[in-house]
């Protein structure tokens, strides 16, 4: 990928009508998988406990719509991973076919190692959003990384790139959009 | 439907103080059916997981008493027209007694030709509310379209009308009080 | 209740700060029962489905603290009059000892009517605060009138009192502590 | 602890980019034990109703982070003190290993005093998180108090700190990250 013609543009996203700087532009149209934190991303962070102990989890609809399209128009997979091991997170991951998922994870950055290797991808080719402080050390290792809005103030001050739209209400899309953006870009 | 006297008053929504244009008032007045996307409008696109995989959506009550108007106070039927077929939705509608709902619709314009056919009314006289890229071709091709102030970037900017409020928190039952009013004018 | 010294100091409600008119101090030291709507008072107007038919609503512990607060700080009971009759709102008025709940109204002022004759009150002595047209007549007719911040507009242009705070999200507890200064007041 | 050089020193809270006096510095730094409320502090004080009567509360992923890293990185240990007794918080509880659970409260000061004298500790070192009226007893009589940025307006005036963050979105994380930076100062 050239940074001359191509990296000069400015790219907008239609998701959120934010100017992408070249170097952003540049980290994007190297992404080939798009990792992502469950609890504060996928979710505002909430979970809904019953006397019964059972958890619930509200999820987005219109993330669920930027899954699909970056496999369709971007060629990119979605990977969820969790330091949770929770049921309505394998549900939600068995609904959108996401085929990467990963529960119960103490360790992120070894996870992320692990997928790489696997699929043959390099750290620099991987995408990671998260939004609190055991996030930190794989969105520091990751080529392009972000966070929702309302992310812990830590995890704002380390990413490449700050949301407008908060855990559970976007955020996770809105990557996507920048993701899809930068690729067609390329074509 | 005279452009004269009346086109030329002003309308005021009463729902949401909103002056509305001439032209807009004119594309009001002709609509006869009202069709609505589900995620995203009726509810804010949250949707709820259990472990056992169950969803959950959530409604708002003030939607429902826009559908109970729209027929009472301005003959205009609602329909919902969404891709998902989630029971939750189905039983909504069913409280609502609303009778065109179309569920698992991949290609909306499609879905909407079959309506208006069946109905004898043409596309003019369809109003639609979506929020996500999948109903940019339907909104384009009726008569009078709007969407959730938090809809998709994309979606804001090809429609009649953006509501000020967002999905689930009312946007449905703003466009229903603009349709009762326009429809109001012309008695 | 003179409108003398008494009435000319000022109250602040300490729940809200907000200062109230002589006047609608006045009004606000008769009240002896105060009746509320639920879906978008005591709730957000938020109905939650399962595929199952279910409905869940979600209420306060705030609205909850205020009805206890009510009854035993003013002597003034809390009465709940809803056009649905769904049983999580008799379930949650079960909770908070409401023995006042009239579900399934149609026409809500005929029914403060037979509250207010059986309880031997006059409507003067009765506050009510509701957020749609239904509610209209009925805090046309009351003594006190309020709505929460978020409340359709028609309604919100004829109420006494237009909370700071939104339905479910303690709309119905700032108008308990109006109504509790009120009465301190008075001792 | 001495109020010289340490005490001078300013501590920014990580979590919310806080800057807090001396004075309040060395109240959080005697903290041995962190105590909140339920309703209203770890939730945004909704109760979830069914017609079987159920009640769904939701908390939020992060202040069970912030129950960890108390633990871990300052060695404070996290209480619950509420009035309820309710199913969805023991579960809770349970799940973040608390072992300081006291439902089922009509007098927290009372509660405190038997967890200070079991635990050989003295109110000054403990710290206390509430949003509602039957917590002013409380939260005036422990060393740190704090509540929530939504909690009821008599409250906000008492309290050594109203946090940014409203109830169940936070509140009690931003507290948490407030005892271990100051504990971090110590070392």
């Amino acid at each position: 990928m050239a940074g001359g013609p191509l990296g000069s543009e400015r790219m907008s996203s239609a998701a959120v009508e934010t100017p992408v700087s070249d170097l952003l532009l540049q980290k994007l149209q190297k992404v080939r998988l798009f990792l992502t934190d469950c609890d504060g991303v996928l979710t505002d962070a909430g979970v809904y406990y019953s006397s019964r102990g059972e958890e619930w989890r509200r999820f987005s609809v219109r993330d669920g719509m930027g899954v699909e399209r970056l496999r369709k128009l971007a060629e990119i997979e979605t990977g969820i991973v969790s330091r949770e091991g929770s049921g309505s997170l394998i549900q939600r991951a068995a609904k959108l076919d996401i085929r990467e998922l990963h529960v119960g994870v103490a360790n992120k950055l070894h996870t992320f190692h692990r997928i790489a290797s696997r699929r043959q991808v390099v750290l620099e080719q991987i995408a990671y959003i998260g939004d609190d402080v055991n996030d930190e050390e794989a969105l520091s290792a990751v080529g392009f990384s972000a966070c929702p809005s309302d992310a812990e103030p830590p995890i704002r001050s380390i990413v490449d790139y700050v949301c407008r739209r908060s855990g559970g209400h976007g955020a996770f899309r809105e990557v996507a959009e920048l993701l899809i953006s930068a690729a067609q870009m390329l074509d």
